[in-house]
């Protein structure tokens, strides 16, 4: 056994939602970069495998983003006073224009990525531009940093600036049968993902020609889905054929399993905001996966999404900073961000739906969005090694804490911008 | 004049609500502990005073955090699962217990101070505990750190653990005297206020003795008032007679301006979450002045305070950490924080109340809270000095910024707590 090592701290972890998974100086074995389990006393077996020990350091799974914007981490933080469709006219085209430029690119992605790499996310889903030698730019500065990420070339033909939105839909769609030629089996860990922006940006003909593509080549789709209410009203006069938001895509074939055709698409939709429950039903049927964003649904003023009712209903559910609506790239954040919007929608919207529990945000923050990447987010054996290692002795602190407490406390004061000391991807050392 | 300098700058201030007040490279002048003003041209009249040049930074009035609690700084970012009754006796109450002994006191509470001076809070109001040894001791690390603030030891007779609960009306009333006498004139920067921790833990001969110290000393009032609607139904159980939760503080002339009594006490009640029509209009009519804490009330699962409301009522508000309810000092955070619940509010509760734009939120966190501490939170003339300098240029960024769109970064991405270079607190440099 030679492509293995051993770390060595206190790992902390969520198996199910329901419980953390805490272990005080143990170890988290790799080998061909998967996890072979946490063990407190370190299997015989193991014993020849080079040791990392971080001490009293605190590790905690990867974490996954499953919807994040890389040209729009450029003016995060900026421009929060206004509503989703304003934002995205006089800020986001504007400055998603601008990734023609593919020196401009190259210094904006350049900071998107090392920001991503320094912090806990090892696995991302990644809007980029229409444009696509930005996005291969993109994707090789993604493969170069050790993380992995399905990166979308956006395809968008209608109602967005005339520089921004792609002349035809024939157009669109011969430059991304050329993107995906370029890029589907150039990297390792970066592969390309089918990103209509939304049903506002895509004519009927491009939708189809999406299908066409999604069959050639058998990848994934991320889009936008039920985010504000002024966005929904849009789409029913768009398509006032669909009873609602979702069955426009599901009609082309990209919203997850459909038994109609026969086909079968990993699928992630960003927001469900105000899905109605026909909507619901049709994501749980096809297996779609939630990115739930709320820091985003925040600052856009578009609403909180009802998350336990989706947990209920046995969703497929993770987590977006979806940057810039969310102003922050950081995964912690992410989790104690929809705890908040749990407990507001919980006190002053519905109190059928209790509020989520620190260990099941956490939960959905590594396992619940690593299944969108097969089996990611945890250390049990067979799952992907991702690891993040934090040391929370830089927090002063006049008592000693339970690991529980230091971990939650790590998430909630944002260890993750801070402190991460080291980070394993796909069971490879990235920092 | 020899008493004064100038700080040279990119100045960013709030004058009213509702605009940025931008000054791009210029001077603010502070004489004797205060502003002068803000000037694009140095007068030459100040040309003779020390220039301390901070080049292309940004420079903010120093913020006001109306609420905090220094002992429960040690446990922030903890135990949030749990609403606000059972998060005070399972986890407040045995913290603040242990500052009976002050070599823990003296630990705990210097972390507190240190985090506080290195941010970007200038003045405060703070809840120690009811131990009056450390009461003092806190203020004597307040003074030392060059901060602004009024310090309560708290008083509480009843319904908490029998350790942390003061003995007797009688009891709790000769410990404040004793300790007021001690620290009313021993301090320049640190005052002592009035802090009943709330009417479930001051008896009614516990209140009436705090009216007579009130009168005795003049000093102010801090408490909490109408945060959760599970203290207030107690509330209504212990004082059946008050026809809504804050008359019981006015009863006893601890409300603001109290035109029945002929009483003027300056009064700060934390939180006002579920405040009814009665209790709103007397604390308009009283001047009683709201510290917002929108993170506590999140975290708690207290609900979201109508702020939007009050403003257009004219009520006087600032923001308060309400560290551990709060789970971070950063008042940076307390500016967004309270834009996020109002948008929340607006969007899931009442649309008739529009969102907090940025440059409000701003203000409440400076000028509004300020006005509690006289004219602060402001470079405007008569204003004490308060200044608070970072560096943004830590953040990468692929092209130029407008100064507006800086600031708001600055907050956003939380600069207080990872760059400020300099600071200033009536008019003396403490960083």
């Amino acid at each position: 056994m030679n492509n293995g090592f051993v770390i060595k701290g206190n790992i902390c972890q969520t198996k199910s939602p329901k419980e953390l998974d805490l272990h005080e100086g143990a170890f988290a074995v790799c080998v061909d970069g998967l996890s072979r389990g946490v063990f407190g006393t370190l299997p015989e077996e193991y014993a020849c495998l080079p040791l990392y020990d971080y001490g009293d350091a605190l590790i905690f799974p990867g974490m996954v983003d499953l919807h994040v914007h890389a040209p729009q981490y450029a003016f995060r933080g900026t421009s929060m006073d206004l509503e989703l469709m304003d934002w995205l006219n006089r800020y986001t085209f504007p400055e998603e224009e601008k990734y023609e430029d593919l020196e401009y690119a190259e210094r904006a992605y350049g900071m998107f990525v090392d920001a991503l790499k320094r912090g806990a996310t090892a696995r991302s889903c990644i809007f980029a531009t229409r444009h696509r030698y930005a996005t291969e730019l993109l994707m090789q500065q993604m493969e170069d940093s050790g993380l992995v990420s399905y990166v979308g070339k956006v395809n968008m033909d209608r109602e967005a600036s005339s520089t921004l939105t792609e002349d035809s839909a024939d157009i669109s769609a011969y430059t991304t049968f050329g993107w995906i030629n370029a890029v589907k089996d150039k990297f390792k860990n970066t592969k390309p993902i089918l990103t209509p922006r939304f049903i506002p940006c895509c004519t009927d003909k491009l939708m189809e020609e999406l299908r066409e593509i999604q069959m050639t080549y058998g990848i994934p789709v991320q889009s936008h889905l039920s985010e504000s209410r002024g966005e929904i009203d849009f789409v029913k006069i768009l398509r006032p054929d669909n009873p609602f938001y979702g069955d426009s895509y599901n009609e082309y074939d990209l919203f997850g399993k459909n038994d109609d055709t026969n086909t079968d698409v990993k699928t992630v939709m960003a927001h469900c905001v105000w899905s109605t429950d026909e909507e619901i039903e049709l994501m749980r049927k096809n297996g779609v996966f939630v990115a739930h964003c709320p820091a985003s649904n925040i600052n856009l003023t578009s609403g909180i999404a009802p998350i336990r009712k989706y947990l209920e209903l046995g969703l497929n559910i993770g987590f977006g900073s979806d940057v810039a609506g969310g102003h922050s790239e950081s995964m912690f954040r992410a989790i104690t961000d929809a705890i908040w919007v749990s407990k507001m929608y919980f006190r002053m919207v519905d109190e059928a739906y209790k509020p989520l529990v620190f260990s099941e945000a956490f939960y959905l923050a590594t396992k619940g969005g690593g299944a969108f990447f097969g089996k990611a987010g945890s250390f049990e054996e067979g799952y992907e090694f991702d690891a993040v290692i934090m040391d929370d002795g830089v927090i002063p602190h006049p008592q000693s804490l339970t690991l529980a407490e230091r971990m939650e406390r790590a998430v909630y004061l944002g260890l993750d911008e801070k402190n991460i000391t080291a980070k394993f991807v796909a069971g490879r050392k990235v920092i």
